[in-house]
């Protein structure tokens, strides 16, 4: 029962009321009979600031954040962790006695997840598809995994030359060989791909709009021992996810990625992991009882 | 449970988490089945601005403010009810579309208490012992019942010639005849409460220290058919209270005047009744579960 005592943790974004996060951290407080609760607020893009002000001013323990504030919310900060650091970018707060310190869990929680399901992700090669929001953070996580190599695809689009120059500032300093290469060169991504333990797509074709997000020459490389990650989790199986399926390869959707950073940040702020399984299970049937119209990428 | 939709509302003070409103509130909401909850915030003085701008821009529904708070926020609100603007302080704001209107329920509370225990108010003769921030919520409700008379006893401290002032106001706005004495005037209060129909203590004496707040003479003056009000709440019955039921008088304490203003906050909120028995008994429960040693006057 919530007293005088009972801590705030919060969402933070606009639109925020569709968030499924309340869910999942309410769960979890209750799973280990933490004194806290966990709120969506709708907040004005310009309004940012106020609202920071307002977690500060009134203890509010820690909150997430979603479109349109990762970003914008940095300079407002006191700290970041490394992983934030490496894309400027912020899905998580912690309030530590009154210093705000922002994470980024998103990429994370992409390779906890894969973690969780047995795979050991020391020495392998991946292919990521995609380097808006959810690729970068992608990005800037895989360095944190002993990966074999990352290469990373991406449209030439008039932000292609900011993320080459953003890419190369990351390789020069990990140790994990890190190249990004045009969208456009097909024969690369067939070889790549062929190559590949893991590909990730982290587009977001598949969701709103039907369609796959590589050629046909590039989807018949996929082949038995690889595992494919789409990071759309509605449908849960995109068309994508489908053919890895039926070329014999295992595949994720974004539902783990969607519960793993949460479950990075629950463990930020309380220090306990969340109970995964009672989570995912809540949050399948919440989406088996929606309309399938709602298609949705991971975005918390 | 909590989603995405669930509104929030909270209690706003220094210090905070002693605050007993979530309990009620949270029982309201629950018994309505409103999609709300309530949580204690425990602001440093300085930052009320910061936590006004907080509330504003996260779409926080209401508050309720205590110490040190219920004069600050003033000019950091968009508008006051009649009440709110008579003492120039706050209890209650209301989030009306981004449009913070206060309201001052403390004063109205008590009324409302004792109406709801069946106290027909019109024409009665009330004196009001102590005019600090419980009494001037009281005087200032005091107007809005159609009493006859309302006679106000102030010690003559340094504040004496401001209170006076603000007493004089008041009077020039309202057919209530209303008067400020010297706390001093033993025969002037002995005449006054002995003529008197409710006899309110809204001075501290009683709480934490021992005592009754006036002269064995005018204690000698109470009498059956009248009633005794203490805003004091632990202990439930004050020396002043025993003092005035062995006299024959019918007495009330605090509690119902903690849970009025807050059903009076709640109705401002929500349109629906606070269910005022429930959380009687739920408050009753946990205040006999406490040691005696925390002795509390009306402060939510």
């Amino acid at each position: 029962m919530i007293n005088g005592k009972t801590q705030l943790f919060g969402f933070i974004a606009h639109p925020a009321h569709h968030s499924r996060s309340p869910r999942m951290h309410n769960l979890s407080f209750q799973h280990w009979g933490i004194n806290a609760r966990y709120l969506a607020f709708d907040v004005a893009p310009g309004n940012l600031p106020a609202a920071i002000a307002g977690i500060r001013s009134m203890g509010i323990a820690g909150v997430n954040l979603s479109m349109p504030f990762k970003q914008t919310v940095v300079p407002l900060l006191d700290d970041l962790t490394p992983r934030a650091q490496r894309i400027n970018a912020v899905n998580t707060i912690k309030n530590d006695h009154g210093r705000l310190i922002g994470d980024s869990t998103d990429g994370a929680g992409l390779f906890q997840n894969l973690q969780s399901r047995g795979l050991n992700l020391r020495g392998k090669r991946v292919v990521i598809l995609g380097a808006g929001g959810a690729g970068k953070a992608i990005i800037a996580a895989s360095l944190d995994y002993r990966l074999a190599q990352v290469d990373v695809f991406k449209r030439q689009t008039t932000s292609y030359p900011a993320v080459a120059t953003w890419v190369t500032g990351l390789a020069q300093n990990t140790t994990t060989p890190l190249r990004l290469h045009p969208y456009e060169a097909v024969q690369t991504m067939q070889d790549l791909v062929a190559q590949a333990d893991l590909i990730i797509n982290a587009t977001s074709v598949g969701m709103t709009t039907a369609g796959v997000p590589v050629p046909t020459s590039v989807l018949e490389q996929l082949h038995p021992g690889q595992v494919v990650y789409d990071v759309i989790y509605q449908p849960l199986e995109t068309e994508f996810l489908a053919l890895a399926r039926q070329r014999g390869c295992e595949t994720h959707n974004g539902l783990g990625m969607l519960i793993w950073q949460g479950a990075l940040a629950f463990q930020f702020w309380t220090g306990k992991p969340m109970p995964v399984p009672a989570v995912e299970a809540d949050l399948l049937a919440s989406l088996t009882n929606e309309t399938p119209a709602t298609n949705q990428r991971h975005a918390m």
